[in-house]
């Protein structure tokens, strides 16, 4: 924080004097200016001797001159959209691969039924194992979607090891094995988490080139957000949704300004990502992923709009239910303590398990074949968005166009129930196998079945009114495909708690006739779902505990009456100025809080700002440490002429030790003798030691009293000095923005300037929905994107400060250890 | 702000109790505490005389009985969305009925070409003529496109007149006179305008019904932005982009958690608008607006991309020459002295003039044959997306089958030539027509052009390419209509600084499948328009001196570096605990500033809280004012026998007075007699009340010297006790952040709790872009919105007091004046 100036020393010099003058004039109050000036001035030292800063200096110049006119956000985005766009490329390449694969193994092994069985399941095991155990040893935290892990570290808190090389490595492998093995596993998730820690790893390689603007953490968080929205454009080629879906599933409050970053990148990603596609002679031009061809004419009846109502609540519902499902899985697991420790002790068992299961269930000739178990699920939602209806008066219709044909169509069964059973299948093993621990996301899976229960939908109408329901004049029959995109659309809304998945479908599948119908399903599954769960990310985010800030819900009216001082902690720790050390130990020692509010004094209790723990704590050992222990025992050795024993102990001990070693090449016998001598010598030390040691260590202990009792001198700690404030009568509705939007994690509460409470936000969380307390987690400081002015040096200024007690263990050792150990530490040091 | 506690009285009165007790252990200092203690005491006196209060706890908890279950929201939402259909489909009716009207009068006219001109001229200026003066008449408010307002008011600044009943009617009317006579104008912004409007007008009308949560200021804010959305997707049926556009020109920061208000009401609201038109039997179901048939299997060539991109960069180009061209269309007319004042006195003039101008050139038979000037907007959108080229090989084909195809296809004139002259005559058309004083928008003419543009670009490419660029095998013609497309979504991109003009154009047409051109073409015209000009918007906003805040623009990182200590203003106005109120009074007098800040005391410049400039004036006219000088001279007349002057003097007068009005039916001579004496009578009194007056002046004098030394007593006094504060280490960028985010006017700049400079939205404003001063518009003090707990009362307590400045004039009246005329009132109080 301190030690950065951007300005020249010498014209910050002058202004400090004009200041200092005119601050001389104009207000008297010596004492607390002389803190600032003083303490400004030792920055200044510290300036000067700290060679970072003035490479900082010159490399800020440089990359000013160099890269503000090329416009390095430009570059930045390209160079993400690009790297995002090859890998996305690559792994559905590589996913291709292994699934073509484990066809061809699956069909040329036809003769035999068992054969063909045991390929058919151990291909995906072997692939979900080697995902699951290759994350578990390179970087567990790469398992799962990674969307809530985005939406915390958005929100402001630190979850670093979530953005190193490392995970993105194990992201990505595990991430292709998992979705090659063809489980009912999602891409979209992890593709948002893979393309951040793209971003990161982006912003770090350009820093270490170009420095400055690429160390900036505000401006590392937008290039996050932007990344989110190329993770999600470039994974689906849906720029449009993929911002809008990044920006509801990460943010609380977005930035209207960073709207391009994502947009632009997000474009040029999907664009790269389907150039690749024309370039490899997939696709004859840019088009859709899951291109449709309904009629654009008559895209559907009005009279229709009904029944996708009625679609889309039952879509909210289901989506409520996933959640759920979700989370029972993982709890149930965590409550059974047998089953806990077992996979605990193994983890790979548990994917394995799953995964056997879920492939024994598709198993095409066995019961696979009545729910299209063979298909990917690229292959079945081309098969579910197709344009024609599968049966007309419920009798099967001959579909044979399309590719996959054999597989919805089942001789003895209807498409009904084979549709019924791929849904109810789908739905569970979905629900279970997101709980593996692999890289995956739920997104793609929910959309497959939302489509699924969509296409039953419009089928079953389309059986209902073969010629469609139009009245007058010409036939327009009943579309089921566009059933099964407002499905997919309705069902993975509800489960993310999105709107914007309407705007993925329209990009997924090319067209937007059935935008009405859409919007209306998505709109009516959110309000079902978001009042009966939370959304699957956040659901995870509790499940995982991080911090986090529940949304005020829809129309939770209440929030607006409830204020602060109904929530606040009104008895607040605070230190005032004329604190003593005493007073700070009895602090740090009682309470467990992360920062402190440092007030005028008990009787003002006028807010002068906040100090962390740690700067506490480094303050203390400073007072009580080893260096200023050392200064007071040389000083006493002085005073006292202890010096003439202490030496006279050493010089006593240390030959002997030395003599011991100096005998190694002596006879048996004389050893033995030095053996002994030693052993008395010794142990005529430690008697003296202690008789030395109890007599010293009581001054010391009357030096301590006497150093506690001095009032403590904040001069080199670093204070936060305007930490945020509420007023008593702010709404809880306006705390909760406020700390949305500045991603506080605690709130003074003040009254015409004197401290009269604090909020946390536990306190908030509390007031929203009852009481859940996260631990284990470390949350940012208040406002620490905000008030922190260096680029990364705020954090490892605090490693350092926390090194430095750990070294001390000023507070954790016992005092008595701590005298001796001093004793012995000025012992050794003379000589 | 104070007088409404949610708790009951009974419990906030015991724990106030429990505190007192507490806060006389815990903290000992008394003054201050007291102070707090005793201005709560006196709220709560305040709030059990204040009847409305009572009332408000009443209506409440009504409301929450009743309304809370049922979803308030939605149901606002509902109604909103209903409201704002119905209107959009009236107006549309009406204004195509206005259309119809004029092509039955130019068509019946066919034999004179004279009087067919004046027919086609006529009616569009008596129909612009009225617009202007019924707007001006009933709102001037209404004028124009009524984003930029909106923009405003949305950061939080308070423009009460632009959200009334009055000007939805002027806005409303307005608006359907303007589009119906045919002008280049659009719908869109005054739309926009006018749901917010409606939005307004519907929370006070459900206040009145259900009290309450409409009242609430921060839930009408987030109503209107939902509103705002309603406003475009129910102009153009799109939701989608409705919600998108109006967040990305209306918000700074926008909250996720108001997402689906504004998703539900426009769905709502473009549904309605849609099923309107079916149900008027206009559209067979629901469809888009524009709905075109481009080929789905392969739109576009990714040869074709290169002539997207040049057209996206000339787009951006043209779009910041639109709105240089609109703000020197302003400007040179407010320069020129002459022109503004011959404007200012016949405002119907310029609306006339330009009308005649415009429809004079567009007139069929004149020059309006070589610009499709016959058409109306919408025809020509429809001409300009239709799906088959226009000409092949330089020779244009015949293209019968659009309805008003002898409009584009002149007997002499090329394709080529009416498109040119099309899109030159409707830019400066366009740009012109929107400065006039009526309700209209930029957005669809600019649409339009755009279209134009595209379209030229499409039919160069098809002559250039008439079988298609694709290579292999089957040949795919060139779509022009799919650049008019493109160009309409950069060009209207580009004005307005928007992305979602894309979407937009998706939603209009009914096809997504040019999603890539579409989106490249914009992000490229945006990236060119907006490193050359503001935003359309932004240039009214400037214009129209609006208070705003430039955005920090692309790439300008500069400004990670600039700190707030560089740019804030160091002299401080400050008053203290113990200012006298002579201080205070210098303070008013000199300084122009609309809050004050309150400190300790001028050694410690602890920050305490800030005061507004009227709270602080109210309290200055207490001390000071009528009341308190009556009591003094009462109290002085009974110290010095002074009454017996006051009396004698008015009992001399007043009956003089009362004997001439009750002399009105005496003879003449007798009349005249009284004359004189009343005259001489009122000679002598003058004489008397000089001498009087100038000894008793002399006193007041005195008096109020004495007055002025006293401290002030900020007991009656509203005090903001936190008002937001920053470090001197503040960057810019962060400091621009918190602004936007907060909607902040100014901040003071503390270090330790001590004051050290103040930074406003100017100084902001000066150090991002240079010098621009913004005066004569109300800005809400800082953090108002969030700091405010009344729901409305804190704008009506204000206005309040204003009026009581306004009454007494305190600080407006040179203090002689004030003597005399306390004098004079005394006197007639005395009977």
């Amino acid at each position: 924080m301190y030690g950065r100036y951007t300005q020249e020393l010498g014209v910050y010099a002058k202004e400090e004097a004009a200041r200092l003058r005119d601050g001389g004039v104009r207000d008297g109050g010596g004492l607390r200016r002389n803190t600032s000036v003083r303490s400004r001035a030792a920055d200044l030292l510290e300036y000067e001797k700290d060679p970072c800063a003035k490479c900082h200096l010159c490399a800020s110049r440089c990359q000013k001159f160099l890269i503000s006119r090329v416009g390095e956000d430009w570059i930045f985005l390209i160079l993400l959209g690009l790297l995002m766009a090859l890998v996305s490329w690559v792994m559905d390449y590589a996913i291709a691969f292994c699934q073509e694969a484990q066809n061809w193994m699956y069909g040329g092994l036809d003769s035999n039924l068992l054969l063909q069985y045991i390929a058919w399941v151990t291909y995906p095991v072997v692939l979900i194992t080697f995902s699951a155990g290759f994350t578990q040893i390179l970087a567990p935290q790469a398992v799962g979607s990674g969307i809530p892990e985005m939406k915390t570290i958005l929100r402001g808190v630190v979850l670093k090891e979530y953005l190193t090389f490392k995970t993105f490595v194990a992201k990505v492998i595990g991430l292709t094995c998992a979705l090659g093995s063809g489980m009912p596993l999602g891409k979209e998730g992890p593709f948002v988490h893979v393309a951040s820690l793209c971003a990161a790893l982006l912003s770090k390689f350009m820093a270490a080139l170009f420095g400055g603007i690429f160390m900036n953490e505000l401006r590392n968080t937008e290039m996050l957000s932007a990344a989110c929205a190329v993770g999600v454009g470039c994974c689906f080629a849906a720029p449009i949704g993929g911002v809008l879906f990044s920006i509801e599933v990460t943010s609380t409050f977005f930035a209207v300004r960073n709207y391009w970053r994502g947009f632009f990148a997000a474009t040029f990603s999907a664009f790269i990502f389907r150039v690749l596609a024309v370039w490899n002679q997939e696709e004859e031009t840019i088009t859709a992923l899951f291109k449709t061809r309904f009629r654009l004419d008559f895209p559907f009846d009005l009279q229709e709009l009904p029944a996708f109502a009625i679609l889309g609540i039952a879509c909210g519902f289901g989506g409520a239910l996933f959640v759920y499902l979700n989370r029972l899985i993982v709890e149930c697991m965590r409550k059974q303590k047998t089953i806990n420790k077992f996979l605990l002790r193994k983890r790979l068992v548990y994917p394995a398990l799953v995964t056997l299961l879920v492939s024994t269930l598709t198993f095409p000739p066995g019961f696979g074949q009545f729910m299209a178990g063979q298909l990917t699920q690229h292959e079945s939602l081309v098969a579910l968005f197709d344009n024609r209806t599968w049966c007309r008066q419920g009798v099967a219709e001959e579909f044979d166009y399309i590719s996959h044909h054999h597989a919805w169509k089942h001789p003895q069964v209807n498409v009904f129930i084979t549709l019924i059973l791929f849904i109810i299948m789908k739905f569970w093993m979905s629900a279970v196998a997101t709980t593996m621990p692999v890289p995956c996301g739920a997104f793609m899976p929910v959309f497959l079945i939302g489509a699924g229960f969509g296409r039953l939908v419009g089928e079953i109408m389309a059986a209902m009114f073969p010629d469609g329901i139009h009245a007058d004049g010409s036939v327009y029959p009943i579309v089921p495909g566009g059933y099964a995109v407002v499905g997919a659309a309705a069902l993975s809304g509800a489960v993310t708690h999105t709107v914007s998945t309407a705007v993925i479908v329209f990009e997924l599948t090319g067209q937007i006739s059935h935008i009405l119908p859409v919007m209306i399903a998505v709109i009516l599954a959110n309000a079902v779902a978001q009042s009966l769960q939370p959304s699957l990310y956040d659901s995870i985010i509790r499940i995982k505990k991080l911090p986090y800030l529940p949304e005020l819900g829809m129309g939770h009216h209440e929030k607006y009456n409830i204020r602060v001082e109904d929530i606040m902690v009104r008895d607040v720790r605070f230190i005032t100025l004329n604190s003593s050390y005493r007073e700070l130990q009895e602090m740090l020692l009682t309470g467990q809080l992360k920062t402190l509010a440092l007030v005028e004094s008990r009787d003002s209790m006028i807010l002068l700002g906040s100090i962390e723990r740690l700067q506490l704590q480094s303050l203390l050992s400073l007072q009580l440490g080893r260096k200023r222990r050392l200064e007071y025992l040389r000083q006493l050795a002085q005073d006292n002429g202890t010096q003439d024993h202490l030496p006279s102990l050493t010089t006593d001990s240390t030959p002997s030790v030395r003599g011991r070693h100096g005998g190694a090449g002596l006879g048996r016998s004389e050893a033995r003798t030095k053996q002994e001598m030693y052993e008395n010598e010794r142990l005529k030390c430690r008697v003296y030691t202690f008789s030395v040691v109890s007599s010293v260590s009581l001054q010391i202990g009357e030096w301590e009293e006497q150093q506690l009792d001095e009032p403590v001198d904040f001069k080199n700690c670093k204070i936060d000095p305007a930490p945020f404030q509420l007023v008593e009568q702010t709404s809880l509705h306006k705390t909760h923005t406020i700390f949305s939007l500045l991603g506080l994690d605690h709130a003074y509460v003040t009254s015409m300037g004197r401290l009269v409470g604090v909020v946390s936000l536990k306190e908030l969380r509390k007031a929203i929905e009852g009481s859940v307390t996260v631990t284990g987690v470390k949350v940012r400081p208040p406002l620490a994107s905000f008030r922190d002015c260096g680029n990364s040096t705020s954090v490892s200024e605090v490693t350092e400060l926390h090194k430095l007690c750990i070294r001390h263990r000023g507070l954790s050792l016992p005092r008595e250890t701590f005298c001796l150990c001093d004793i012995f530490l000025y012992c050794q040091q003379i000589p």
